[in-house]
Parts: C-alpha cells; sequence; structure tokens
C-alpha cells in the first residue's frame, strides 16, 4: 500500500508556519487532554492539535476497520496492536481529510469547531503505556568516550561492543513526556580518594541525547524477530533525554549496571512520528566491521538522517546549544536491536520503547552527553551570563529538538524540555 | 488493627490436609480462571480455590470499603492500591466467614457452589501486572560465590556491595506463573579460549533461587521511602526463579549488566502469600558490617524465617533436591531494598516487583544455583538415571517451594515449577 501520506506537495488547509515540524506529510500521534478536560489520541498539524477520537466520532474514518473508541483512549497502545497496515491507512486519510482539496471538513465549521484547537490548549500526555524500557548503548563514538574516561583509554572499546548491540532494562515508571520538572536526585557516591562511600544531592547530574523506538506486539515468548522482519514492529520514534547522575553511577554500576542513576527520570516528546514519515530520510548506516553474525546482517538503508541538537537555559537566563549531532551516526541499526533483544525469544509488546543510548558523533561539539562535552568538567561549557557548566545545575532546563529535512519537505519531532529542579523536600 | 486472621487456633470448615501450605492462617491472594472461564481474584485455603469475585457479590464482605468489582478483576493490582488496612480487613473478614464457627457460608449449599471449588478445577494466572520488575543482588554468599568464579577469587565482593543493596531492573514482559513451560534460548557467547562469538542455544542454563517481593503505590516521582517507612508499602511475597544463561551472561554482562541471560524468563508461584501472614516468622536478620549509611540503618526484625527447597525432574525421571536454602540468609533486607530503591526519588507503583536476588546459605548443600553447586560445572550432580547435570538439561522440571513453620502454624507458598523446553523453532 502507498503512503499517499508522504506525497510532498500535498498542502493543508491549515496554516502551517515555514519551517514547522509539523506539516501535512508529518502527522504524528500522540495523546492530550482537551480544555474540556477530556484525554484523546491525537495527531497535530502545523501549530493545531487535532483530536482523533472525535474524527473518528464524526466518521471521518469510515471503511477503516477500527474498534468503535480506538482513538477515545490515553494510551496509543491499542492502535499500535492494530500493526502497519492501519496505521498506514489511519495516517493517509488523515493527510486527505487535511489536504487542501478536500473541502468536507473544512467546510464544516461544527465538525472543525470540535475536531481542530490550538496547541496551546491541549496538555500533551506520555503517547504509550511503556510496559517495558530498554535502553542500548550503540553509539560508537559514545562508548569510546565513556571507556576511555570511566575504564582504560588503551582499550576503551569492550572486547563485546562490535559484536553486540549492548542494553539493559530501564524504569518504565520514571518516564515522562517533555514539560514535566525532574528532581535532582540524592543518591550514594565515593568521594575521589575515599573508600567510604557518603549520600547526598548528585554533583554531576547529565542529559543523555538519545532517541526511542516505540514497538507493536512482535512475538510470542520464546519466539525471535528476524532482522529483516523487524522493520514491521516499529511503530515510530521520539526524542529521549536519558537523565543520568555521573557521581551515583560510577559507585554503583559495577557488575549489574546502570540502576538509580538513571531510573530518577527519563523524558521524551510526546509525539510520535511514525516510521512511514521517516522514510524519505534513510541511509546507510556506518560500515560495520567485523561483520556481525548472521542474525545481525541486514543489508539496505537502515539508519536515518535526523539532525539532532541539545541546548541548556538557565533559569531567566539565554540558551546555549552545547551540542548538533545526528541519529545516522549509530553504529546499530533498530532492526538490529530489535532482532538482538529478541534473539532469545524475550517478548516484545506494543508500547515497548527502546532507547538508542546516547548519540555522539565524530567531533566534541556533537557528543551527545555533558560528561563528553566537558570530558568529565574539564572542559567547562560558557553561559551568556558568564557562568560556567560541568554538568548541569538546578533550574537549567535542557531541550532537545530533532529534524529531518530535504528539498522538499521537513519532518520534525518538536521537543522535550525537562527543567531540573533542587531536591525533592518530602512534606 | 490486630491481625485476626493469624489467630493460630482457628481451625476451617473447609478440610486442610495436614501439614498444607494453605491453612486458614495463611490466606494468600491470586488469580485465576474458573472452569466457566471467567477470571477472578481469589484465595486458597488447604485444596480448594476460593472464589473473591463471587464472595463479595454475594455480600460477604459488607462494611468494608471496596469498590464495586474490586475483585472481579483479572489482577489484583487495584486492591493492591487500596492499602494496608484493607488487605488486612479483607483477610481478617475471610478467615471469619471460613472459621469452623461461622456457619453463614458453611450452610449455604448454594452459595458454597459458586464459590468454592478444587484447586484442580481452576487454571492459575499472573497475580499481578507487574509494571516495572527489579532484581537485586543480596546475598553476600552468592554474590562472593560468583565474584570468585567471574572476577578475582581474592575480591570476590566488589567494593560498593557491603554499602549498597546493589540491584538492577528486570524484564516484566517475561514473567510467567508456575506451570508455563520456557523455552532453551539462543544467544552469542565467547567459547572458552577463543575471540570471536558465535551464535546458538546456551549451553548452561541455569535457575536462580529467590523470592520477589510485590509493592503498593509507594511514592509519587521525586519522593523517597524512608527505611522505616518501606514496611508499609509491601503487600506480600512469592517464589522466584531467575531463569540464567550463564555462557550469554558472561560475554554480554560487561558493562551495562545482565540482559538476554536474564529476559527470556522469569517464573514466579502464583499466590501472593502477605506481609501480615509472615508476621510470626519475623527474625532479626544478619549483622551488617560495616554499618550501613544512614537511610539504610534499622533496629528490630527485618528478615523473615523461609525454609527453602530446589529440586530438579527429569522428564520421566524421579526428582533430586538439589538445595535447602532459607530467606533469612539475605544480607539486605526488603525494607532496605525498597529504601534505596527510591532514595533517589523512582517512583515505585501497585504490583512492582522486586527480587531478592539468588539466596545462598553458607554450605554448598544451600547454594540457589547451579553454577554455585556445581562450582560452574567443575562438581556436577548426580541424577537417579545415573546421567549428571552440570546445569539445567531439556526436559528438565525445576521446582522451588518454601514454607514457615513454627509450633503453631505453617505458612507456605506452594511452588514455582517449570519445564524447560528445547529450543523454540519458528513456523
Amino acid at each position: 500500500m502507498p503512503i499517499t501520506a508522504n506525497n510532498p506537495n500535498r498542502k493543508s488547509w491549515l496554516d502551517v508556519p515555514q519551517d514547522s515540524d509539523f506539516p501535512i506529510q508529518n502527522i504524528p500521534f500522540g495523546v492530550f487532554i482537551t480544555k474540556d478536560d477530556v484525554v484523546t489520541i491525537g495527531t497535530r498539524i502545523g501549530d493545531y492539535a487535532i483530536d482523533l477520537g472525535a474524527l473518528q466520532q464524526l466518521n471521518y474514518f469510515e471503511g477503516i476497520e477500527l474498534t468503535d473508541d480506538m482513538f477515545m483512549q490515553d494510551t496509543l497502545n491499542d492502535f499500535i496492536s492494530d500493526g502497519k497496515k492501519t496505521w498506514r491507512l489511519v495516517r493517509n486519510r488523515i493527510a486527505d481529510i487535511f489536504g487542501s482539496e478536500n473541502s468536507e471538513l473544512r467546510d464544516n465549521k461544527d465538525h472543525r469547531t470540535i475536531i481542530v484547537c490550538h496547541i496551546e490548549d491541549v496538555e500533551m500526555q506520555l503517547p504509550v503505556l511503556i510496559g517495558d524500557y530498554t535502553d542500548f548503548y550503540s553509539s560508537k563514538e559514545h562508548a569510546t568516550n565513556v571507556g576511555m574516561m570511566f575504564r582504560d583509554p588503551e582499550n576503551a572499546l569492550l572486547p563485546n561492543w562490535l559484536h553486540i548491540p549492548v542494553g539493559y532494562h530501564g524504569r518504565s515508571s520514571s518516564i515522562v513526556p517533555s514539560g514535566i520538572p525532574v528532581h535532582r536526585p540524592m543518591g550514594q557516591s565515593l568521594p575521589l580518594g575515599e573508600t567510604t562511600p557518603v549520600f547526598g544531592p548528585s554533583r554531576s547530574i547529565d542529559f543523555e541525547l538519545e532517541m526511542g523506538f516505540i514497538t507493536t506486539d512482535a512475538n510470542i515468548m520464546g519466539e525471535n524477530i528476524p532482522v529483516h522482519e523487524a522493520e514491521d514492529y516499529i511503530f515510530g520514534m521520539v526524542l529521549l533525554n536519558d537523565w543520568s547522575a555521573r557521581d551515583i553511577q560510577k559507585w554503583e554500576y559495577v557488575p549489574l549496571g546502570p540502576f538509580l542513576a538513571k531510573n530518577f527520570a527519563t523524558s521524551i516528546s510526546p509525539w510520535i512520528v511514525t516510521m512511514d514519515a521517516l522514510e524519505p530520510f534513510r541511509i546507510k548506516g556506518p560500515k560495520q566491521n567485523p561483520t556481525p553474525l548472521p542474525y545481525l546482517q541486514q543489508k539496505g538503508k537502515h539508519a536515518y538522517d535526523i539532525s539532532l541538537e541539545v541546548s541548556i537555559e538557565p533559569e531567566n537566563g539565554e540558551a546555549v546549544v552545547v551540542s548538533n549531532s545526528n541519529f545516522k551516526y549509530m553504529y546499530w541499526s533498530m532492526c538490529q536491536q530489535l532482532a538482538h533483544h529478541t534473539s532469545n525469544g524475550c517478548r516484545v509488546n506494543s508500547g515497548d520503547m527502546m532507547g538508542s543510548g546516547t548519540i555522539s558523533g565524530p567531533t566534541s561539539d556533537s557528543f551527545g552527553s555533558m560528561l563528553e562535552i566537558t570530558w568529565n568538567g574539564k572542559n567547562p561549557i560558557k553561559m551568556k551570563d558568564g557562568t560556567d557548566r560541568k554538568f548541569i545545575n538546578d533550574n537549567d532546563s535542557v531541550t532537545i529538538k530533532g529534524f529531518c529535512k530535504n528539498n522538499e519537505v521537513r519532518i520534525g519531532f518538536g521537543e522535550v524540555c525537562t527543567k531540573l529542579l533542587p531536591p525533592f523536600v518530602r512534606k
């Protein structure tokens, strides 16, 4: 079935600002609360939020097989369960309804009032109930940088790294959407040169520039997903900030991996941009040497050219861009990650999320964490108010943005923006 | 409010076999499918399954504040959300209804037919929807044994171990109840002396003898649970087999911890035994030296005397007991684990599960995994049919049992019994 929603020549009768992340070719999916306090599934065109629950109730999805309340839900899990064919039918239909040639909704003021409102009048929620969250570690530059700082500079990349898309389980309960502030965590760390740990507020809070992908029901327990089929099980992508407490991490992570250093918060952008919308931005990934084992081998274009930017904005201050990276730097593709994850029969469900791992490019201005950008605090960043940043200060806001662009169209993710608050005070 | 359900002198009008794990003093909670294909929450006395949904509909919980469909659900999450006071009221009421002095239900045959059936006529399900699953590593003996084998025998215990209840995130989607067979996973491993990994069926499948505890909603994001309040947020416990593929684990686990070596399957017993029922079996835990940091310090009895046993039964063969251990060996208490887990503000929800980590005692016949019992295959176990076991063979069944006993009462967990099938064959 062709992805007619991607037609680059289509314009919408809704006004779309120049360089918007959300032209009619995007049509992402999210969940929001309307002015009337109703939770619904929706999409976005320009600066308009579109209530898909209302659109369905008013019969605009006629002819597409959907349960009656498919979009009147507080998560996208059921819709994602319906599979790729349904995602494509719905997205194509939405593009049709909002295309400038289609007068049906355009000229029906009553319906428009119910279905369309300004984006500032809705409150974005988490788009899915995330059953399980896995975080990979798939940027070679990032793994090398961290290995140099935390372990052995001579053998920065561990022996398994070039053979396995290394990953670990994250915490679903602490995933929040853009806009929800996060508290600086307390925790144990070992001061330099000491042998006894101390407990207190983390002194090195970091962001990690990542992207996450959302899966559909992929397999039954025991069954694997072959790498060449993996794409069929990926619904779409979000921006992801994997908040990290470096001092806690350093003390706790041997031998079972990061735990409290990560599970205080993970922030994601609220709109899931579909793989269909990202189709024009496929490119070949980096050459893999050594050749991976057969179950991880794939041909063709499985990387995506997605420009990424991170900025830090102090309270009442001016934002400074601290990194410009790109999703194309990932060594392991999402298909390889999903094939590896299920190679042992691990069950993957609708709404599960998998993070890429920190996306670092080859140069220091494209590194994806403060740990790497400041080289563990050795080269602090200058803010516009003259202050330094080795890591993130209380009341700083960290914003990740991302978009794809070619000569015809720009498909963006919006942003994930999060303010770091001082430690929580228990009442 | 007194735990009247624990009265050791109460007898039930339902027949309870001698040495049953489920006398009227237990009253665990679970979820099952009835003969009529209805999913309900239930409890167990002797060999009888009791439909709490039916009990509620027939008004036996009058006077206790419960939503109308509290027990007509397919998970215990909402009931657990209601908190300790409600758990205790319901358990006390059930004990009263089934006490031999109470004729109300006993003498109402119509009601009895609806409410009570034989345990063999129901199909046990997972008792909770587990949002997040954390596995700790809190047996000093186990951590020492593994450190000796996998790392440095001279420094087996890592520097953080005596300061932190070390833990990591597990995979919720692969948790199954007793009785569901598990496939031997495929995976990458590095053959001894080689530098290039291979992919194939794991050659060292192991059990890990653990217990898990189930939490209620404990905090909002950012907030911690003080160690002296932690008990209020623990609903009850289950037996847990943390299936492990040792060859996969050894190759993948540095630096981010176990991943595919664990997430192919975790098996639990279906009945959650409440902390109230375990109250008589509190004892003092091992002395902690060095003294933990203040946020982990606690006084009193926070360990539990729970006898544990693991057996292996070959297909068409005789079971052999391979371990006799006890939950009392745990170095870190459940309260310390929960206080540590939330010390950084990590949100804990109703139905989350936390595993103890492998429970090994001081001697080899009390070790909690084949890795330790056979010392990584050096000392195989003899089965009754003359075959050896270094790890678990295809079509072996592994069973964990557990119970507490004093002069007055025996409170048991039943079992978690799981057959290991050969690798899954994709159709």
